[in-house]
Parts: structure tokens; C-alpha cells; sequence
């Protein structure tokens, strides 16, 4: 992977070599998920069907990519980070169960798909998201994850992800979103909620790839700021998709932030603007990455993959 | 605390111990919650104000007691445990919050005050269930609870309680529960509702403080079985109060259970067998505390609370 070949718009190569690294992390990560949460019968087989029917409609693995994208940064293998990158991905799914509800967005189309409550109806849907944040949790302690790792790490990392996706990080942002919605939101309430909503959680992802792969304290704090960058980067895409993307492309219909009067960048600063911030933050989390070696390039190619990205 | 009197039914003095050891403990645990979650201001206000509104609406606090005198019971103290007793109350009272929002049980009323979703809407009910379930996990990790205790016991007690709260547990419960509703269910089913629903987490507390608490092995295998008896009892308690309890005292209305046409325990097998079965549950849960000394006299006496008690 070239670096450079970006600064001089030449973007045929790295483009496919960020397709196959994608595929092939993605390939990794799907195994793993089918292995850690196979279908069974039971009592509460319907849960776990429902758990199942989002995991595997169609994700891009993008939090679970990163997480292992990072510990590669920072010279760590792949195995010992994949339940944690799939924890993460769990908990990414869990968000958009209950981000569907009614009584949160009312979507009923996702990636192509009917939401979790079409199929399942609100009850069950609730509860699989409930499921899919448990098992997170569990998933990040269990032998598999801890083998061979400090634990004193895994508590790290627990606490990161718990810390991004509650109260304080994703819980805070999407009751922000909810609560500012058909309000004038001001800019500062806008990256309250992008921070938090969005940004929170891929930043986590991440950092606890570095951790988990072995990086020193300073390569944690440099991948910080590049999660950080980039979290808030993909959240703008998300809305300017929302604007101006191909609705059969994403599998859902645009124009849905516009419709619920949703605090984004482009409704508050205009899609240039909005293009430009974008562009600004993508070379901050390259910058942010300056020290690293070109085990740190599929990271770098994903900070411009998160901006040209179609869906 | 003499448990011998039990045997000759004079409850009188040890009653009072109990009551008193209840108090304490309560208002230790209630210090720390106050502690742990602070009232705060910002965009995420409203989520806070929401969290800590079930967090302090009445509860018993018995999850988190049985923690704290699961680890007295093998010899350790109470502050070490304190963050994971009151995880262990975020996630119940998160439990709580979902199970009452109107997809779900369509309840308004709950220890005599009006269920969160009545007071800050549906979406910022399920939202902060949501946050107590992810913070749970963050304070088990937080700096306060893995003070002084070895780091890989922290990921057993993460690992423990996510499955006892997980769809392997108490989702698993929730899920079964629901869909049984209006239906003839077996004894096998509802078993399987109780020990899922209700007895995996008052397990996983009990299990939890033994491990924190430095308990041997045997100890804990000990306790998991007094975990799973008096779990069971305590659910058949619910069965048989929203028979014949009284609504003041509960702060709801009785009678639910038959008009939803919940799977419970009298209604399979009649009032008086329910609680034959449940005083020998908490003959077992006795018996499985046999080897340890007067330290686990509160366990002891909770056991046979759990059958007493009017709410």
C-alpha cells in the first residue's frame, strides 16, 4: 500500500488493496461471529434468531476492522483481539436495534432489510438488543478473550467500551439527537451529539485494539486522537449520505434527517462546509498517525475510505 | 443472630437483627449509588435525571445485600464489593425500566410511584435502561472496584454476571416470559422462566461477593446453590404476592400476573403446593450454608425473609 499515491489523487491502486484488506478482515470477523453466537433451539430461541437476523444483515464490520486494524498498527496479531472486535460489533448492533424502534427513529428499512421489530416485533426486538449489549460484555471476558492477554487489560478495555457506550458516550449522544430533534441546534450541540453518538464508540474500537495488541502508552494516545477524527468524520458521511446518497446503494431511504428536523452538519453548515470540515479531520487522524510504520497504513487508508464511501 | 430459633419458630429476636443488618446495609449501598451516579447537567441531563429516578425509587436493594453478606460470609469485607453490589442494582433496575415500558409488561406503576417511562417518555426510558446496563459494566471495571483485588477475578465477576443477565439468563427469561403469556405452560417452562428471569441474577450476586470476597471454591459452589434456591423462592414470593398481597404495601396493583395470563407458579400448581415448594427451596439454600460459621447468618436470614416478606 502506497501512501502518497493519495496526495497525488491516484486512488486505483490503494483502492484495491483497501477492498481486499476490508474482505479479508471482514471474512475473519463474520467467522468469528457465527462461532461465538451459533443458532439454537429452546425457549428462548426466537432471542437468539433475532439477536442473529441483525448481526448478520449485511454490516460492514467497520468498529471490528478497526479494532483489528489497530493492534496490527501497533505490531499485535489479529486472534487475541477478535472478541473484542466482535464485542464491539455487538454493540454497534444493539444501537441500531434500538435506534429503529417507534419510539426512537420509527425506521422500518435497514441495509436493505426489514428493521429487527418488523420481523420480530417491538418486545423481542428490544430485548435482543438488550441481549446483544450483555453478551458484549461477557464476550470481552471470556476465556477466549483472556487467554494469554494481561487481565488487567481486558478490565482497560471493558471499561473503555463501557465508558463509549453508555451513559457518558453513545447512550448520552442518541438521547442529545433525540432531544434536539426540530430544534435550531447550535454547532457546539451538534458535535455533543456526533462526539458522543458515533465518534465515542469508534474511538473505543481502536484504542482497545492497541491495547489488546500491546501498543505503548503513547501509540494508544496517537490512536486516540485518530479514532477521534475519524469517528467524527464517518458521522458527517452519515449525514451528507443522508442528503445526497444513492438511497438503493444503503439499502434505506434518504432524506430521513431532513424529515425528523435532525441536528447535522450539513443542516447547519451546508454541504460544502461540511465536505471541507470532513476533509480537515482526515488529515488530522493521518497526522495523528505520523509515527507509525506502514503496518499503520490500512488505518490511513480508512480515514479516506470513510470520506469517499458510499454507503 | 441465633438461626436456631427459626427451627422453633420464635422469629421475634432475630427479626430484629435482620431488619437492623437490612438498614445498614441499605443505607451503605445507597451512599455509594448517591456516590457512583451524581446528578449532572448537560445535554444528557434528562438521561441522568431518568437513571437515577428508578435507581432511587424504593428498591430493596436485595441484589446488592446479598453481594455485601456473600462476601462477609466467606470472610471479606464490604467496600471492595461495593462497586459490583451496585452494578448488580443498575442492572435490575434497568430490568425493571424495560420490562415496564408499554411493549413490554405495560406497567405504570411500580413501588408506588409512576414507572420512568411514564415520567420522561418511552425513548428516554429505554435509553436509560440502556445506560444503566452499560455503566454496570464500567463501575465493575472502575479504578474504585479493582483496587486491592486481583484483575483477573474482576473478569471472572464481568464474565459471571453478563451471562446471568445476558440471553443465556435473565433476556433469556424475559423473552420466555413473554411469549408464554396466555398460554398453558409447563412446569419445565416456567422453571425455566424463574431461574432465568429471576434467579440468575440474585445467583450471580451471591457468587460474585464470594469471589470478590476471597471465598474458596467450595465456597462458592456453596453459595451458587443457596444463589439458585432462594432465586427461585424469591420469584415464587412475586407469584404468590400478586396473588394475595396486599397492593398498598407493594405500591402496585395485584393481580396482574392472572390478567396477563403470565406462567407462574400458583397458577400451575395452586397456592398451597407453591409454597410447600418454596419452603423446601429454602431448606436447600440452609442446608448448602451447613460448613460455614455465624458469618453467614445474614444469608441465612434472608432466606427465610424471602418467604416472609409482605413487598
Amino acid at each position: 500500500m502506497k501512501r502518497t499515491q493519495f496526495f497525488f489523487g491516484d486512488f486505483s491502486l490503494a483502492k484495491m488493496d483497501l477492498k481486499q484488506y476490508l474482505g479479508e478482515k471482514k471474512r475473519i470477523i463474520d467467522q468469528a461471529l457465527e462461532r461465538y453466537l451459533p443458532e439454537s433451539e429452546g425457549p428462548a430461541g426466537d432471542l437468539i434468531k433475532a439477536m442473529r437476523y441483525s448481526l448478520f444483515a449485511g454490516g460492514k464490520r467497520l468498529r471490528p476492522i478497526l479494532c483489528l486494524a489497530s493492534a496490527e498498527a501497533v505490531g499485535g496479531s489479529v486472534d487475541p483481539v477478535l472478541p473484542t472486535a466482535c464485542a464491539l460489533e455487538y454493540i454497534h448492533t444493539y444501537s441500531l436495534i434500538h435506534d429503529d424502534l417507534p419510539v426512537m427513529d420509527d425506521d422500518e428499512l435497514r441495509r436493505g432489510v426489514p428493521t429487527n421489530h418488523m420481523v420480530f416485533g417491538e418486545a423481542v426486538a428490544l430485548l435482543a438488543g438488550d441481549g446483544l449489549l450483555t453478551e458484549a460484555f461477557r464476550l470481552m471476558c471470556s476465556p477466549e478473550a483472556v487467554r494469554g492477554i494481561p487481565p488487567e487489560a481486558i478490565v482497560k478495555v471493558v471499561e473503555i467500551v463501557a465508558e463509549a457506550a453508555g451513559y457518558r458516550g453513545m447512550v448520552a449522544g442518541q438521547v442529545a439527537d433525540i432531544q434536539a430533534e426540530g430544534k435550531e441546534a447550535s454547532k457546539d450541540l451538534v458535535d455533543f451529539i456526533h462526539m458522543h453518538k458515533t465518534a465515542a464508540l469508534i474511538t473505543a474500537s481502536v484504542v482497545c485494539g492497541a491495547i489488546i495488541g500491546g501498543g505503548s502508552n503513547d501509540q494508544v494516545r496517537a490512536l486516540r486522537a485518530y479514532g477521534k477524527a475519524i469517528g467524527l468524520a464517518f458521522q458527517i458521511s452519515d449525514d451528507l449520505l443522508d442528503v445526497e446518497g444513492d438511497p438503493e446503494a444503503m439499502g434505506k431511504p434518504t432524506g430521513s434527517d431532513e424529515r425528523k428536523g435532525k441536528a447535522t452538519y450539513p443542516s447547519l453548515m451546508g454541504i460544502s462546509r461540511s465536505k471541507k470540515i470532513q476533509n480537515t479531520l482526515v488529515g488530522e487522524a493521518v497526522t495523528a498517525l505520523s509515527t507509525f510504520d506502514n503496518k499503520a497504513d490500512p488505518l490511513r487508508e480508512i480515514a479516506y475510505y470513510i470520506v469517499r464511501r458510499k454507503k
